[in-house]
């Protein structure tokens, strides 16, 4: 990857690629997990605790093969558990039913169910050779293979399932009598069919199992997760106007007749309710939105941003640990942040909550059916009671009480005729030869 | 669609796929355009009267089967039209010329003329049998179909012209012998095979007769609609640096030499004159940009904004309803709504027009030549002179006479070591454990 | 192109398609760069002397076919030099890598090189006709092709090289017999064939040889080079969340470990340092943007922004001419430019460096760990000391001392029940019928 950022924790869809490998074995009902890292990776251990606090952490001092790998987890994973599976933090798109069909073939009596796809260049990839039945005889890598072994385009995804009461016995077979003296995860089948065992191959699509070794193959799987999250929230009831352009995270909740418009991004935590607007260049991010809101163009809604039932988020605004409340509007080109905007409130453009001072963050209250006029600085902690109106331009320090005006700016003063000779001055001045 | 909206009112590149229907109709030339309806839909039967007022609507009480849709128009189409053509509100993307060929087929002596394609799965729809001299003899069905037939890959868009003067009686002799007891609209081809008439096949693009029945679809229709608008701009002499990413309508109007940006959002009713720039991120609809402008990035123009020869409208601007005068400049953050921006005038960074007191909305009137500072606020309704000018940070409310300074905002006052004592006293205090 | 402008001059990644096409000679290690050109055209030779100021320039004055044009620049060609390198403005995608390939045959003792490529569709271009050994025996038009000429994909792209020390005499023993009257450089191979002299084909792929003659190509090509320099950008260690909606100049630079989110805009003349983050919806032209600075969403930097380390520039924010210091932060909403911003300091919401009175622009200080309150205009030239502190909804027209505090704004005052008397008023007159 070219990255100080260890592998695994690259992202897609909101997420690290580790944290999607993880959720797909806890939404198959995975009963416990165990993580095998190389040692030196804090921030991969640091990311496992927050995402699976239960999961053992293993590590693996020596780097000897994908069997050693998962042996490295011997303690975890001897405790008599109906099933092992073995996943990959670099194989991110696996989905949970996926792996429920690889773990139906356990069930039916296969030792060992692995996962191959159809490749469309298999060149390369290890092949699974099948009997006449359909079970699994052995995976061949690329060079041991024989030309007819080499036609087979049924490729080995490297995900394995194995029946967890001989898994750990069949990997302490597996030897290392080969060229890198490593410890081979695909031995398990030929050790497997040694003893007589069926082994299964279960088939999914290629996508699916795609690995990413490479920024161009991290992009690919964007893209893949993208075309998922996007396809599901259309059939779910949004319109995506151009599905190409709208960007998902993993969590992203989107209701009935949503209509999301081209070139929008959803960070996690965003949740939209039925009806609700989203135009574009919109950015999103912690955010819930109900029912029949408008949001956007360009709108930026930060955590803990919450908008109301068809209150109205416009262009250039940002919003941030701030409710705005049913029927509210922030239309233009403002800064509503750590505030409360009341009900049926308008806030004129260019408004900033000025919620900062350097050192503390203070709060906004602003009353419903409240009127804030354009181009208004307020200066928290201060509350605009319900009802009330600030004149455009105002710098509002002080509370204002419920329907009262208030007004904080300067008097304006004219001077007659002075732009006429600005202008001339300045114009003879560049007109002036420099000395 | 899992929509509280009727179908054919989901929109495509500005209107309802109903109305895209409606206009190739009216393209073709219809002489009377009927449009059957479901009882109940009286947002459909809206939009019809809005988008075409002479139309015949009709309510179809039962839904028995496409041909009863047909017949519940019976009065409209029993008029000794030359040609009927059916039509779908869920096939949107058909276009003018493609139902002129349609009709060209009755033309030449047909009594029915189909409207077929080449598919690329033909599984699933009706094929169209023909005879040796490529007649139609037939459509028939996926399930009724033998396996030479299954091979055809010509299949059936539903779409249909038949002779007016026998339509009616055509369509009358159908029955609805048929496990759904339906009448279907492809057994006129059979009928008048009875009677000895001529049907011809017209073949088109699977793409121009994709039907709409779920967002997935919505979205590809989408995406060949926009495909086919910016092929025609590109044509017609505008750059599209990034076509995939830029959005039209279908009456967006972009002169020679213009170029946009990648990533731009044109609504109904745009017009671009000639050389105009339209940079990234741009949202406009409604908006009439005259030659020479440029526009963006980050620029929205809303409906009503008319961009003068030459102006400029940056990044973070905001106009509505409001002109921008030849060689006039609003360049960064600022809302310019009900207005008018004299010719030359520069608007500084920030500016606000106030156009609202929650009650009523007036209007800013700048005159040419002005120069309005930054950060200023002008409340409507007020008239800024010819030439004057505005101090920065200003919020006017008054008259400004031609050639005049006018200013409005606080003096300044400092209190020297303030903040170092600010500082002193917030650092003692978070120091300080809490109570 | 259906354009005023040359074709010539329309631009492909941030820098007209000749000016790809010099560069790509350039790098080749052309030791001299002779550019024919068509009269009238002083945008394109304006356009030479800017990227080339060494290269010849000759007019061609009258259109009399390839080789003609290249003989134009007889004086130029006839020095003697190794190798003749023929490009085309219109084939912009060209690799030098490429080129040196092509020189390369001429090295082993080809007379002539011509690159070909596989087409798709060979139809409509000249085929290249090997003999057994893969030297090339002709260039044949599709109209004088036989049919098993015809069934050759190997197609002719027009580049070409020549053995230097020869070329002139071959392409003055070209004719024009043919029924344009044309002298063709492709004729050029029979010539050397004529002479017993070796010629040889170098493959490339079709799109890098793709032409360019109307804006759909223009688009295409486009997409082409933003393929290439997002593939370069990923390998070499940026992360492109969505890549194909991010666009990139000919020489943008980015780090590794930069993330790039989508829609982002990069004009010429950018360089991101390691880990800096850029986010979605940022235009960003002529800006340096320091090791784990944070940009954006919705940033647009200027020519002469330099972004400091760590630095934040955040959303709706532009910054033009300006220095924002290591670890500086300008959040929100603001326009900085012509400006100095120190190390630390925090520029709240609606900052405005007021820079331009319509005459002359100044700059603004602002000194290392200042605070400049929310929605504050500053009004340059004008300096803000270190540590000062600046009132929020200030104009600040005067120099502030370090660690003082300067306020200008006016003072608030309010009216109790003003807004309840207003509202009632408001409705009154909107229920009063109109006279």
């Amino acid at each position: 990857m070219k990255s100080a950022k260890p592998k695994a924790l690259h992202g897609i869809a909101g997420r690290s690629m580790l944290s999607h490998v993880v959720a797909a074995a806890q939404a198959m009902g995975a009963d416990h997990i165990a993580v095998v890292v190389a040692p030196g990776r804090d921030a991969v251990i640091q990311e496992i605790r927050a995402i699976a606090p239960d999961a053992t952490i293993v590590l693996q001092h020596e780097r000897r093969g994908t069997a050693h790998a998962v042996l490295s987890a011997r303690d975890a994973i001897g405790v008599d558990f109906d099933d092992l599976v073995v996943l990959y933090a670099d194989v991110p798109l696996i989905r949970p039913d996926t792996l429920g069909r690889l773990r139906a073939a356990l069930a039916d009596g296969s030792a060992v169910a692995t996962l191959g796809f159809k490749a469309a260049d298999p060149t390369g990839y290890g092949r699974l050779v099948q009997s006449a039945d359909g079970s699994l005889t052995a995976i061949r890598e690329q060079k041991d293979a024989t030309p007819a072994e080499r036609a087979i385009d049924l490729c080995n995804s490297g995900l394995m399932a194995l029946d967890g009461t001989i898994a750990v016995r069949l990997l302490s077979s597996i030897g290392c009598d080969n060229a890198q003296g490593e410890f081979y995860l695909t031995d398990a089948v030929e050790a497997a069919v040694a003893e007589g065992r069926h082994c299964a191959v279960t088939i999914t699509d290629e996508a699916e199992v795609q690995g990413v070794n490479d920024r161009v193959q991290l992009a690919a799987a964007e893209r893949s997760m993208q075309a998922r999250l996007r396809e599901a929230a259309m059939r779910g009831g949004a319109t995506l106007v151009a599905p190409d352009t709208v960007f998902l995270s993993y969590d992203t909740v989107l209701g009935r007749d949503v209509v999301v418009e081209p070139q929008c991004w959803f960070g996690p935590g965003v949740s939209v309710g039925d009806g609700a607007a989203i135009h574009a260049f919109s950015y999103l991010e912690g955010a819930t939105i109900a029912s029949g809101a408008s949001v956007g163009p360009y709108a930026r809604l930060r955590p803990g941003a919450a908008i109301g039932e068809n209150a109205k988020v416009g262009n250039f605004v940002e919003i941030k640990n701030a409710e705005i409340e049913r029927g509210a509007k922030v239309s233009h080109l403002s800064y509503i942040g750590d505030a409360t905007v009341g009900s049926g409130a308008n806030i004129g453009a260019g408004t900033i909550t000025c919620n900062y001072d350097g050192f503390n963050k203070a709060r906004t209250i602003i009353g419903a059916g409240a009127f804030v006029g354009s181009n208004s600085a307020l200066v928290a902690p201060v509350t605009i009671g319900e009802g009330a109106f600030i004149g455009s331009g105002s710098v509002i320090t002080d509370d204002v009480a419920p329907d009262a005006l208030a007004i904080g700016r300067g008097r304006q003063i004219a001077k007659a005729g002075w732009a006429e000779t600005f202008r001339a001055e300045q114009k003879a001045r560049k007109a002036k030869p420099r000395p």
